[in-house]
């Protein structure tokens, strides 16, 4: 955590100086901005609390509740999520309240006694060394609060605008600086049936499977329709079954059941197989009672008891996989000149059953692929263009998320005996890194390259997610996780990894070596440091370079480092000390063995605002470097 | 984290529910209080933050300043400090913002150019295991921060009374009830000069150096004048010293400085040595400036260049080790049926040089000895003879704390070349376990026990604090240090380690074992959970039983488990789940042998509310175990 740059500044240094523009929360909606976010769920306060950051972006969040979630409905946290959290400084405060999922265990019918469940495995929820984050469960309205609290101490202070309905959205070609229009319709008491209009540049409709926004772009869930209900609910109780503090997949002769452990050590979810349903029939014509979800759950759990104590949410649904063939309001449209003003994320593009716990996950990081993109586009980093990349990667990684839902679900859901409890439990381990959010990949693009000199980092495959390791900071011996580093600020990450022989520096050298690669980023007119960055910008404004050497930190003379890696910034001109890194001494494998690093000559590994490796590329390659950033970066020097 | 045990709670589960006597920081000081505490620093806030837990002790903390400190003056925040901070659920927050210290580097005058200077050595500062947190800096105004917030969310809302100058204290032995009456002045604007009296059954003086709690009781510091001025001043400047980020002890031909790194990146602290001053006399008539302080620094420094560009704070002082012979009004006293009505703690009793990173780190451990004491009085849980052991424990380490101070202070400003630099350095890491922290070691006496049986747990000396290590919980199979289990919530802390044998439950039996522990403290009329916890409360209310295993938590049968390692509590009954821990399976050494554990046997591990182990018992000796609590205890059956 950095701070005190620009001078001594007493309380808390999460709350940023506050932009000159930033309001408190106002009445009234503003008139022109230049986002609006519909919809204050998890993928819309993702995005929200990824553009409050930017003072120079005027933003705008409206929902239609009154107020902010207080019981929530999702709860699983994937590590991938964690990964993002701790970019937003968060991640602290949801290991200490979540509850860890760290074992599975799965349950049958007891061979011997068909009427009894009895435990026939246990694996580990999340695969060793997949990331250094737990995989956690925490009520969703703590996440809201989370995002909320960050949007709150960003410069822009923004600050959600509650009781508003999206009524319509239009787009005027013709006014290219804000040409969407948005009525949004207030249903306070106080202000009840009173319209408001908002003009701007882009629109994104985080509103949930209803979504109005989707419906104004003319975009359709498409997908099957469920056929079994299931119930679920949160519950405080005293039981004799023995994992109720585990995640626990039970198939027993009565039906199905899911137990997932909640936060605070008492409370625990509970998922209920109910009644198979007819064609196209909908779960709420069943009318399901509490009570037969509460019996249901006892007679799966038998000969263990449950005394249920108290409810305090439940709900019953049918299981689907729907999606959108398109995220935005250009996609698929003839004239491929048509750039997209209007994109929905979240539940308003795909639903899937709950079970897999990938719902607000996976909204998440819809928004938050989405909030860099929109942020480089408004401040003149990155050409338009780079919009269209939104759709393309996220429709592309839900369509496989669906597919996967819908075979878990029928899984889970089978009881003719077809799926054997071997083949679940094989079928759930192998699926870990998909649960864990970890197995999104992004097809080669603009914005990620081609794999041809994977082999120099092939632990950072291009195109997942930058895949932390355990690092020594040099100017200070303090171990940390190298991926700690990136914070939720828009900027590109470059770590360069040192061959053999750059070792110790001052030995950074050769044509193919760091001193090499900073002198080229730090002075050469084709420098995408130097093309890209604004004049007046610290060096390190939209490319941070981090630089990782084999040697011991003992070992580097912090006062013969390039002035790249000592960086003046700020008012009073201070040095950012944080740039150069040391892989692990001693203690087990390196980052360089655990990310299959070559050692001989070193990588440069890319990686995007939102945590995903763009590249991979020889240290040397200085043109191919230039390059790819000038595919879809704005030239600041022209 | 445990909570929703009455009942599902929206929000942030560190806001406890509010007492019904809480009140809002009103305008006037209460008439009537337990506790009337005396000053706002680090002594103070720890044991308001303490007493503030419990909703039925009336606390009262007054501070003759106008508001919180913005800019502290206290930054080095020790390993053992930090544990309890985790005790206090903000150590994560203090993780996030401060500065860790991970080596300190030693430099002299260059052995070929005595004007330069040189690193001629480096160490770990915190030996390995020495405890699980670092070592960290983070500014005073911040801790004060956190304890002003965990007394917010605490259920009595505990919140200072600013502007209330401490006027005098008296004794009134006839007036058992609330025997001591103490007056405040006023001094703000509003209501300057406005005096109030407040009657209270205890008062603590955390009123600093110049203590008028200490006056009152007629209690005075003694010890050395001191005779070597030093300026400290933190600093945002750009240097070519190539440790500035690493604590560095500077020993030059022009002086001697010390360097510490603190939060944010950018700020250091120098402590510059400056003129030796005659017998008696005091810094302030030096008129020492700032600019001498640079310059001097700048000297020391040589040749590497220090450009200060702002010096958020600096000061000047001399270097004096003083201390108070009795902590309390009753120590000394001729007559052994008094007991103490007023304590002074943290500068009120002892000063000595800042640089040991001592001050703040002392004073918060003396009145976390203190709180639970005072609670446990309050509410009638302990005799209270029990509060002479404050003065008796504190006044003893103290003193040691005080020599070596002196020690340090002297080899830091010597110049003689009498201490060689190797000397030093050996010095500086003996004394690791000291400046950590976790050297204290309190003495035989009514709640420590002799050392009978330490050979059943080596590791965890009597009288030491208790030392965590890693262990899996059993319920859930989460990896986590077993000293995080306490909390400062006033309990004792029962740690049962299992022999032999025991290794999987329902196998815990045998007279030695814990079967039988379970068994004695659940039902018989001499165990202390059922003599010393007031009927009506949940079985862990003042003991809190934790049980360790040496098997792997797969082989727990948590339905096979004795009750009282499944107790029912709260509104509803709710089973407590988090009683049982393994040691951790594979991997290194299990906290059986890193704490030297008897394998065979086991051992009872008896930790006091200020987390020093009390005592260490054989399993099955019952009856040492009963003694041992009625010493001090009170009997609430009869």
């Amino acid at each position: 955590m950095q701070f005190h740059l620009n001078g001594f500044e007493p309380g808390d240094p999460r709350i940023q100086p506050a932009a000159p523009h930033a309001t408190s929360p106002a009445e009234a909606v503003p008139a022109e901005v230049d986002v609006l976010i519909v919809g204050c769920g998890p993928a819309g306060l993702t995005l929200a609390a990824q553009l409050a950051a930017f003072a120079d972006i005027r933003t705008c969040i409206v929902e239609q509740k009154d107020g902010p979630l207080v019981l929530g409905q999702a709860d699983g946290i994937a590590c991938r999520t964690m990964e993002m959290f701790e970019a937003f400084g968060f991640s602290g405060r949801v290991l200490q309240e979540a509850c860890w999922i760290n074992e599975v265990t799965f349950w049958k019918p007891d061979g011997d006694q068909p009427a009894h469940i009895a435990r026939h495995g246990r694996v580990q929820d999340t695969e060793e060394g997949l990331s250094e984050f737990p995989h956690v469960v925490l009520n969703q309205a703590r996440v809201h609060d989370f995002y909320l609290e960050t949007m709150r101490n960003a410069p822009t202070r923004l600050a959600p605008h509650y009781s508003r309905r999206f009524v319509d959205a239009t787009v005027d070609p013709a006014q290219p600086g804000l040409p969407v229009t948005v009525r949004l319709e207030r249903t306070d008491a106080a202000h009840a049936g009173q319209i408001e209009t908002v003009r701007a540049r882009y629109v994104v409709g985080c509103d949930g499977a209803r979504s109005g926004v989707r419906k104004a772009i003319g975009r359709q869930l498409a997908g099957d329709s469920a056929n079994h209900a299931w119930g679920v609910m949160d519950v405080l109780a005293v039981t004799s079954f023995p994992d109720i503090r585990y995640k626990a997949a039970i198939q027993s002769s009565q039906g199905n059941m899911l137990i997932i452990p909640r936060e605070g050590g008492y409370l625990v979810r509970l998922y209920v197989e109910m009644d198979k349903l007819a064609q196209d029939e909908r779960v709420a014509s069943r009318n399901i009672t509490l009570e037969s979800l509460i019996e249901s759950a006892q007679r799966i759990l038998h000969p263990y008891t449950l005394d249920v104590k108290e409810v305090p949410w439940w709900s019953v649904y049918e299981i689907g996989q729907r999606i959108c063939d398109h995220y935005d309001d250009a996609g698929g449209c003839a004239d491929d000149r048509v750039l997209p003003r209007i994109f929905i994320a979240g539940d308003a593009c795909h639903t899937h059953s709950p079970k897999a716990g990938q719902g607000m996950n996976f909204s998440m990081q819809d928004s938050f692929n989405l909030g860099w993109k929109l942020a480089a586009v408004l401040r003149g980093q990155c050409r338009p263009e780079l919009l269209r990349t939104y759709s393309a990667e996220r429709q592309a990684v839900a369509q496989e998320l669906i597919e996967f839902d819908r075979e878990w679900a029928a899984m889970f859901s089978d009881r003719t005996g077809a799926v054997n409890p071997k083949a679940f439990q094989q079928y759930f381990e192998q699926h870990g890194r998909f649960t864990a959010g970890v197995g999104t990949l992004y097809r080669p693009s603009d914005i990620t390259g081609p794999g041809t000199h994977q082999h120099l980092a092939r632990g950072f495959r291009i195109g997942t997610r930058f895949h932390s390791a355990p690092v020594v900071r040099a100017c200070d011996a303090r171990p940390m996780h190298l991926g700690h580093v990136a914070r939720a600020d828009g900027r590109w990450r470059l770590y360069a990894f040192a061959g053999e022989g750059n070792l110790a520096s001052p030995a950074l050298d050769g044509a193919d070596g760091l001193g090499a690669l900073c002198r080229f980023l730090a002075e050469s007119p084709t420098s995408p440091l130097r093309r890209h960055t604004p004049a007046g910008q610290p060096p390190d404004a939209v490319f941070d370079l981090r630089v990782i050497l084999q040697g011991s930190h003992r070992d580097v003379r912090m006062d013969a480092l390039p002035p790249l890696l000592l960086p003046a910034k700020g008012r009073l001109g201070l040095r950012d000390h944080e740039k150069v890194f040391c892989a692990m001494p001693g203690e087990g494998p390196d980052i360089y063995t655990l990310r299959g690093i070559d050692r001989d000559r070193g990588a440069l590994v890319v990686v995007r605002p939102d945590q995903y490796v763009a590249h991979v590329l020889p240290l040397g390659d200085h043109a191919a470097l230039a390059r790819f950033f000038a595919q879809f970066m704005c030239d600041r020097n022209v």
